[in-house]
């Protein structure tokens, strides 16, 4: 299904009067302290967050999944599904895909499907943390860390090939997120599963189109429990660091040590020019992979005011990251688990861009961390949102994104079209 | 197949002249320092430690799977494992059954099935954290704590079948583990969920048999990942109090928050007579289930210090608590991983008992951390292995459990009779 | 130095056209959403949390300290810090006394002096975790569990006279911290710990005036390291089962391992009828100590949610809990910290106030996750500080209090008065 | 005082009987495994750990402190006290000294009283972390970090002078701690405080002698509790990579976040051949400094199973690294506290070096997790307390050194000597 534009204004007239009024504050509110809000929704409507082909369908934990109906069963219906959200909110213009489970068949049909839907393709995702029904060799202990040169081999390969998909689809970068790593000590050799790893990467590296770049993922634990090859940002900068100029670190937010400092991970990156991209999502004890905004949104916006401060400084070396969305809906539908995914990451990233970086500055010059509080605070407790629906208004989406698909029944619909008992392929 | 203890003899044989000295040195210094060998070996043959049935297949994460072979394929052939298990080491002569994963056919015959490997039915588990087949609603938001009386009804009448079949076994306990929750701020409301269970719970309790124990477990998430309603010992021993005399907390080491101290759990369950049953495993990041002993080896000590203390006291209430593992062997043979597992639970327990209790309290008296830490110390440095060897050996076990499992190749016979894609049930 | 009403309203006025625009705007918000603005200030008008006598000088870490200049010399001086704090935000009308930091002399001129600012003497702390100069026995192994009982009268016996300064000052509750605890395994018997813990308690529960209250606080490390008496609220809980009706627990926010659900434990502890009070504060790692609200602004807003659910609950059984801030000020100017502790307490707490209820449940109870996060956070979104400030305004008090207090350099003046190294006890 | 070599000899003759028997049973068994108990001897004699001075008197919290007696008054008593302690152990060799709190006034008469003990002087460490009473400018809002160039220059020249000292006492290495962050969000710019720091550490790089090491100590937080600026191994790693060869990270077990795998940031770094040195100690919470090996002796037997791996790897790159002992001594005697660390650590270094790496390596090849586990316990559980006791009696120390510390009654005598409530400097 596809949602008519003319659905969607119907639904935003019923709420444009309440809407405009709030809006008319805020803007007024924003210019009085400076802040151009046409600029400001520019910038919203210039962010898009890739949406990755495995988050469509109900994920689930070792304990079981429960999988709800209508979920996409094919390539085609997942970029139809990626289509509905950004439909929607007119902030999820990219699909990111995932090898093996998205193996595109006719390239020129995927692209021109997608192309319908006003959609680019993001960063490609291989797959060697399992095993595929014909695989040869398996991954059970490892792939590019592994001690048996042959599935080196493979999963190198693997990855090549993954590389030709994506650059015959239009993306410009390979996302490498490795399970490699060990559950009981002594198992694994740190030093050699570590130079195994970085020998494989650079293989890969050499088979990148010049006009890619190479993101490396790291994360402390799971589906390890002793030790991950790449355990964190500095592993990951090491290798990017030896690889060269087009490989980047990728920071998920759930692949952290309980308590750490992430928003200064991401500063240090930038500040090496080394953050290649992002992945969003939220978490209270682990890589629980919720809704981003739903558990720390203080903490979000503090990494905003990061990437923020980053971009905007005219000396960084950095390219601009790339945004995607990484959760497992295990509870609620997974379009609106995104649709609400969406809408905090903005609100953080507009709230960053409302943070009177002059005044902030001054205050850290005068270690008055009294007011530097106060300043950060002022634009996180400001009510952003009919900013944010704003720049959905004006680029045709939706008021209310959320409302909006529960109005126009989605999920029934999609429920009729692909039945009940539909599995999407991922986690 | 069936290990024949001329089989273990014979491989025993070959490595009894070495273990004959190393036992007869170290019984000598035990002896000097006050202690019995002949008592120590009759309390480490005493201990029994039950096998639940789903960890004599292939575990796995919610990334993948990576399947062994020779996996038991019915209640039949978990019997038998477990059975092998014990002829091994002596010190795993019980049966932990989960339901319906283990539903019995003919009871009787089961039962003889047992009892020709020697072994007794421990605690039966209740699942009430996965949707079967047949299963008319749903548990996704929960079971014993749903919203909807309905769902409640059909989980305490589930836990009522399963102490049926418990009971026609010969269990004496069972062991409730919820996933009861909520993976988003809002989602549930804490306190009526509490009531739920707590309902519930009185509900099965009236349905226990007289002379049954009821075990209510902890855990502080996964799988949900914001709330889980019984999340720590205090709201189990909450729930335990109000249920009445027979119902008990249980431990499981890999249910605690980062840094807990788990032996002041137990010294204080015990002390208020609450201590109904210990699941055993390791971990270092979360709920691991890994090998028990394999990563925190002192702390497994020193919870086995407070265990003897309290079951050494003559004054305590708390009646003798059920041992079982229960761990998920990712990437170990399972029989292999419960083998390691039950030697360092083994261990811990001897060390525990040869401390010097009488120098430990005066040592407390005085307030001398100094000589306090040299004491417990000085058990842990012991190496007790000949003594444990000793025991199996006694009882006609294995010197070394997982050498004899090896030498006589049990599991490729396993693959060969039950074929290298069989799947047992369980996670 | 006092503040004086006009020279309070005469700033207020410079900003008064602003807020009169910005308050109208939201009143008609709330309005339109089936909220009574006069009924929300009456309720923030009401919640008065009380300021702790030893947080009003400069903190410190064990690493040192950097003392600021102006701080209060005598009980007298800190009283009149209370005093303006609580001119400036009309929601600081209590302090809560520390002994033997802060034993009054003249009694009477004390509550004189209290009741010339409009302040009450809320609950009273004892010290038994540090040792004074002119003490008999040393507190370094323990107090109300130490293993000699003439330790542990002492530590009653203190407990007592602080409930004889407290009761003739018109305080109405004793609060317990305890450090007791040990730092390396087996130092302690933890049984025996705690039984001498809970005797202890027994006696000054014995000298509790009938109607006073006694809160027992829990905590798991620091300044012990390996073990607390009373680790958690589950012990907390036991012994304030075991103490009586008049014995509850008191929650300080950065009492917890990592990762805790504290809302949680806050509706378990509410729905038992034991949650005597609250200690605020927000932390990363520990026991931060930091500015309530300035790392975790949502986690605060969700035990709000869960206190005035419980507040709200006409069948609870849990008595009006006790609020207080206990933060350290290491970096900031302890009064500056303190008018934004108290702040962000206030906005959590108008938030939940807002919070939809019967939509709330309505989602609960159809397990509508995604329905429930959007009521939850809309309330959180909602930019409610016009309303916290009319409050104030109302009252007589500061539009924006920080600022006031730094228009009226407060501070400047009190180094006047007091000197630049003038230094309060306390920690 | 000093202790006598025949007092020493005096009491080990009574346990000389046991030990010589211990030590036979002991050294069969190695040399039956292939190990030489004479070289391992030579080796575990070889490594030396240093003694930080500040490590001699009582620590604290910043909940108080607890003073015991007999405390050094002078830099003279401090290396007095390494010197016993050197004398019961032969394992302490070295003392590492602190500026300010132990300036040395005549340089050469300090060289020869530390000589006449046998003694090194092993790194040199600043504190830029606390205000000196004569010092210009504060370090509240940081050092190397700081926003003032003034205070940098200050904290740069005490570094300078620091190696000063050092140089003129023999020292090669300077360790920099910083407790450099922020306390809260928005407080301070984290990139330009690390540009910062680099730059001042460039200029005291400048000002390092040409055989001189720098180390550079990463912490996740305290004194700050939102942000340091050198946070983890990675940040750390990143400054050393850019100052130069003789710049090197340096790993203190105290500064991880939860649940961190140490043991693999060690194999990296020597792996990169930028580990430097080592400080010792143990924890369950944060950097609570306690007695190594006291909490989680297995932990410690990893790192050193990396560190032996590393420094046995002909090909490394690494220079042997520094050691030494950094903890706090709130509850026990200091010198025992020592005497127990020194031991703990020898003992997992033995272990470590018992490893049957060739068998290692072999199943780490074939991916066989339950024999590596088997190979590691192997070693650990090995009790080699005989041979570690061998190792000082051969270089003419105490079997049992706390044991003779006790019975010469060490401490009573320099009570007497030093008074009762003699003050050491530091923490």
């Amino acid at each position: 299904m596809r949602i008519d534009k003319n659905q969607i204004n119907t639904i935003n007239n019923r709420a444009l009067p309440d809407h405009r009024e709030s809006f008319e504050y805020l803007s007024n509110k924003l210019t009085t302290k400076g802040l151009d809000p046409d600029q400001l929704i520019q910038k919203i409507q210039d962010f898009q967050i890739a949406i990755p082909s495995w988050a469509l369908g109900t994920g689930g934990t070792r304990f079981g999944r429960f999988p709800g109906g209508g979920e996409p069963r094919s390539l085609e219906e997942k970029i139809d599904d990626v289509g509905l959200i950004h439909a929607l909110n007119a902030g999820s213009g990219a699909i990111s895909l995932h090898i093996p489970w998205d193996i595109p068949g006719d390239i020129e049909a995927v692209k021109a499907h997608a192309a319908s839907h006003n959609l680019l393709f993001d960063a490609v995702n291989s797959n060697t943390f399992q095993d595929q029904p014909d695989q040869e060799l398996s991954y059970k202990f490892g792939s590019l860390c592994h001690t048996d040169a042959k599935v080196r081999q493979q999963a190198v390969d693997h990855n090549l090939e993954v590389i030709k998909y994506g650059d015959q689809l239009g993306s410009k970068a390979l996302t490498v997120w490795l399970a490699d790593g060990s559950s009981f000590p002594g198992q694994m050799n740190f030093r050699k599963a570590l130079q195994n790893t970085l020998d494989s990467l650079k293989a890969i590296y050499q088979g990148l189109p010049s006009d890619w770049k190479m993101f490396v993922e790291y994360k402390p634990y799971e589906p390890n429990f002793y030790h991950t090859v790449i355990q964190d940002w500095g592993t990951s900068h090491l290798l990017a660091s030896q690889l060269g100029d087009r490989a980047f670190t990728l920071v998920d937010l759930g692949h952290h040590l309980p308590n750490t400092n992430i928003e200064q991970i991401v500063a240090t990156l930038m500040m090496q020019g080394k953050l290649g991209g992002f992945h969003f999502n939220d978490s209270k004890f682990g890589d629980d992979d919720l809704t981003a905004g739903a558990m720390k949104p203080y903490q979000l916006f503090l990494i905003f005011n990061e990437l923020v401060e980053g971009m905007e400084d005219k000396n960084s070396k950095n390219p601009p990251p790339a945004w995607m969305i990484d959760a497992s809906h295990n509870l609620k539908d997974p379009m609106e688990d995104l649709l609400q995914s969406v809408e905090a990451i903005q609100m953080a990233y507009a709230q960053a861009l409302c943070v009177d970086r002059v005044a902030l500055e001054n205050a850290r010059e005068a270690n008055d961390a009294v007011l530097a509080q106060e300043i950060l605070q002022n634009a996180f407790r400001t009510d952003l949102r009919p900013l944010i629906a704003e720049a959905r208004l004006q680029a045709n989406a939706a008021l209310s994104p959320v409302e909006v698909y529960r109005d126009l029944a989605v999920r029934k619909q999609l429920v009729k079209e692909r039945g009940a008992k539909s599995l999407a392929t991922g986690l």
